[in-house]
């Protein structure tokens, strides 16, 4: 196993500095427990700003948390949440939505990750069917799972969508500093188009903490005792809420994001026209998806870590993240190179 | 509300210096994510080698993930777990065992918060009949709701008869170390006696973080697939992780349970006498709890945090922490008998 | 095990006739499935119309999915319903309020069955504290399970005291029937107090058919996916529906109800002065509970079938049945009395 | 709507008239509830007699209630159950596996309704993984949901498959008896390869009752409970044994299905070669999916009930039923032909 910056994941990064500068000055004296501070109530209400939300913001622990609190908020029992096939919420849960929520997922194959209204109005011909959990829901990520991410212009359509349709849109934002970061735009901009949002801080420096952003007031009531029943209410708030009050500081968050966008680019650069090696999506966030040779792959994780994302087509994935340096992308990009088959494609099996 | 040292709970207080300290190294440089790191190795390895458990560790956010997942361990979905009335469990967790569980919590009224092999028995009336959900495992609290401790030999005493009848033995343990200071024995004694428990850090000093110890070997199968489905497993776990090395190193756990013991006696001695004031359960932990007339009550959380336990009884719970100075009970000690009412019953309404 | 007419449950009882004729009837042609036919529309009208419900009426299999589909009407996930402890919802469904609702169920004990505002009023502390499942809905059974009816004063005061503490009030009607008998009412005047409740034909007589009785209109959107979520969508259904046209017919559910009260008054009369006899409960449906000495019981068993109700106090449940006859209730009595420890006290342990 | 005959749904048929003579039968006298009467012996004797099966058989009212209990043996809470895309359990129960187990449904797209060893194998790559749900158990139908049989053989690869795989087999058998009836093998035959699997007896000319029947020993325990929690306990159960020892008399089970696949044959003789009319599935049971130009399905809907199975593709389904008659069958196919576009592509849209 390298030693050597990993590009597994971004959750392989450490968190930032003032991040844990943050939870240190949070620590002195005595305060209130489950939230009911100045630290949580400081960060809640600068996220709330941030995103322009009439609800209210809520500090969980981890993304599948963010995911199901969200998601929890928009569905009945018998309704059903339309969501990409390779979703964070459907793939690498481990079940949780349908334990915690018991409401199905109705999963939509999708090659780029992104799903758009056409892809929705094929689900939604059970609408009235008794027999049939009824649609209520849709599910995005931004970014993807595939490391795109939607434009705003995609977004007001979806977002145009399922207002017309009676639908609610949620949106996983794991990486959505990511995604700002590309659009060059607001987090409020991204998140008017939506109902219920999470925004990510783990991936971005944290050390562990994400926030649910509900958009829409109706969604209020009942929020906060959802969050307890999930498990997801930190009895010592105040560290949550310094974590994101560490990233929100001088948009730490955006810079880092920033930072690691830029890594992934300066890596699809590095590597480009690499014999065998395919980028395989558009890089619009720390992502970098490619398709190698088999040997090719081998080759490389005997010196660095990385996902291989998909067996069938050779594809792997590479991450960046906020602390990635261009040396560690220059040192990958050249080991691609240097592992790379010589343009010989006799040794692919 | 006060600025004073809080009696309201153990988790008003911040973390150790050392956890944070802790936390600090572990952020150097790139680590494996979801536990799959030297960290995480190392503090599962040093509380299972502390427990003398056979199964393995498990660390989760909070104290109700770590009971849930612990009692998720014993239960098919048809089977239910006999508790204490007041346990947290039961009514402190928003109905989080009922949702994500989906079982039966089989509630027994006890005056002290602890259960006997007779109070057990009585639930298990309905064995075999159809119409009733089956009593399979029994969970008790250690330290108690009401600031109690089992004796070891009452330990035992549930732990022959739970084998006995077939069932399993959950200790939620978010106070344990306090149990093990108050004992005087090591945690594996305690254990021993349970198939499954908690190991509480955060209201020891930590930010944040639980430890859930399978204590049986056969009940190891899916722990970490159901701590991912209940939302449980950290991305960056290294620090879950820091934090226990943190309490772990020259066993500051049992120090800081200690110190808070000796708080909580102290002020129970320092109360002693006061007109008015009595006293309503052992003091074996870091609780006291006594009834006071209410204007007593109201006068003194003009100035103090503090939490009625009981509204009708009058009974108050003061909690002290890790970092209760002796200033801080000898003030509120002189605060207690300075707003009692002079033994004049007379206000008493 | 006797062959004569047990006195253990009026679900010994087979069906009326009448019911099985109109089943019969029912049986004619094809007819469209899952209720969508003329059999189910005249059914559910009709029990509509019986009740002034503005809601609707839904059809299902048996009491246990009658009271779970009711109830999860009238709450959210972090809700909680007040119910009396002996209920059957609470003690006698093997847990599936928790299972298929995932709800918290807040027992409250109760000598004759019966909620009362204060009895409620007791549980309502919790609300808004976010660590607590929020009290929502009250359950109530009409007749209760120890045999007792509300008067229609009584359910005024719990309709008028839920209403004003916004709670929603459902009430389990397996033997509504009777109540209705009972009280000389109509079954309108009963339902005008509550928002949802089950009509129960099993018990009157039927098969196996149960309604749901949507009184509030507001509660009708999703019932019928519930119901097919929940797996009691009968894609035969005119097969319920019929049963409950055997029972509308004529009047026949509040013949089958006077007559079976009848039964348990003549029972309860007949045995009233037999030495160790001690009525407990007064007398309002089709149960008679009475105290007898150990042996009386065992003594009485070897020959009838009936149910222990409480081993402590030595209780035992006598129920009638639509079908249960003069004379076998006279010789019932009859064998209550000579099995009677002939005013001697001396043999009761 | 049409009076005649429907080709809608076999559920849309009565029940034969030897099934109400039994269930009159089952009405003399008392008779202990909740299946421990003589009834209820009689026939799950003789239905797991007619399995060799080595466990159980338990008698439930509905196809969704007998899939989800059946599933709900071999699945743990974290684990999947792999199964066609277009399974009833999957489409058409309305969440109802998703709201009661919690479990994850991995769906596999197949063509004709059939999985395969090879197509089961595509979905096993996630074992281990602690972030996916864990595949454990595969549910097939048989008769399919397309109106296929798996083979002997075919069921042979999928046991052997599952079983060196340490995968559970259940088999949704709502139309079991059509499939031992074109298949010309016992149903011993067909279970001998499955762990547990439903005996639909609804659509076979049943009111309304399912059997469960468990092959495997070990599965036993719990089910009773099972039953119960999953509100599928009829405390009459002696009417739904009267219904299963109607259909077994004289083998009416198999005569009632071999009819209704005859019928089936008979349709598809009867429509072979009409313009337009493209059989679309091998007729292997009591279904018909033909492929008809829309405004030939629109002539023949105004005056025939059946169902459209899919738009996209101009499918529909055309099914029959123990009481369908060759003069009912041979009307309709007069009416496909004289309703068929005479041979010209022009009309179609």
């Amino acid at each position: 196993m390298a030693t050597r910056k990993s590009f597994a994941s971004d959750n392989h990064a450490g968190a930032h500095e003032a991040v844990l500068r943050m939870m240190a000055r949070a620590n002195a004296g005595d305060v209130a427990s489950y939230g009911d501070d100045a630290w949580t109530e400081r960060a809640c209400a600068s996220i709330q700003e941030l995103f322009g939300a009439s609800g209210g913001v809520f500090l969980v622990f981890n993304g599948t948390a963010a995911n199901v609190l969200g998601i929890s908020l928009l569905l009945r029992p018998y309704e059903a949440v339309i969501l990409p096939e390779g979703a964070h919420l459907n793939v690498d849960e481990c079940g949780a939505a349908e334990r915690v929520l018991g409401s199905k997922l109705l999963a939509v194959p999708t090659p780029d990750g992104k799903l758009t209204p056409a892809l929705i109005a094929g689900r939604l011909g059970d609408r009235g069917d008794v027999h049939r959990a009824q649609p209520r829901a849709v599910a995005i990520s931004q970014v993807t799972e595939r490391g795109t991410c939607y434009t705003l212009e995609e977004l007001r359509a979806l977002g145009v969508f399922c207002r017309s349709e009676g639908l609610r849109l949620y949106a996983d934002g794991a990486r959505l500093a990511n995604a700002a970061a590309w659009l060059g735009c607001s987090l409020a901009e991204i998140a008017g188009f939506v109902d219920v949002l999470s925004f990510g801080g783990t991936k971005n420096g944290a050390v562990g903490a994400e926030a649910v952003v509900v958009m829409a007031e109706d969604l209020m009531p009942g929020v906060s005792f959802l969050r307890k029943q999930q498990m997801q209410l930190a009895s010592k708030m105040r560290y949550l809420a310094a974590q994101f009050l560490g990233l929100l500081e001088d948009r730490l968050w955006l810079r880092n994001a920033t930072h690691a966008n830029l890594m992934a680019r300066r890596l699809a650069d590095g590597v480009r026209g690499v014999p065998g090696v395919e980028l395989r999506q558009a890089v619009e966030s720390n992502a970098v998806f490619a398709a190698l040779e088999p040997a090719h792959i081998e080759r490389l994780q005997s010196e660095w870590e990385f996902h291989v994302w998909d067996d069938a087509t050779h594809e792997v994935r590479w991450m960046t993240a906020f602390d990635t340096t261009e040396a560690d992308v220059d040192a990958f990009a050249a080991a691609v190179r240097m592992t790379a088959p010589n343009g010989s494609r006799a040794s692919f099996t």
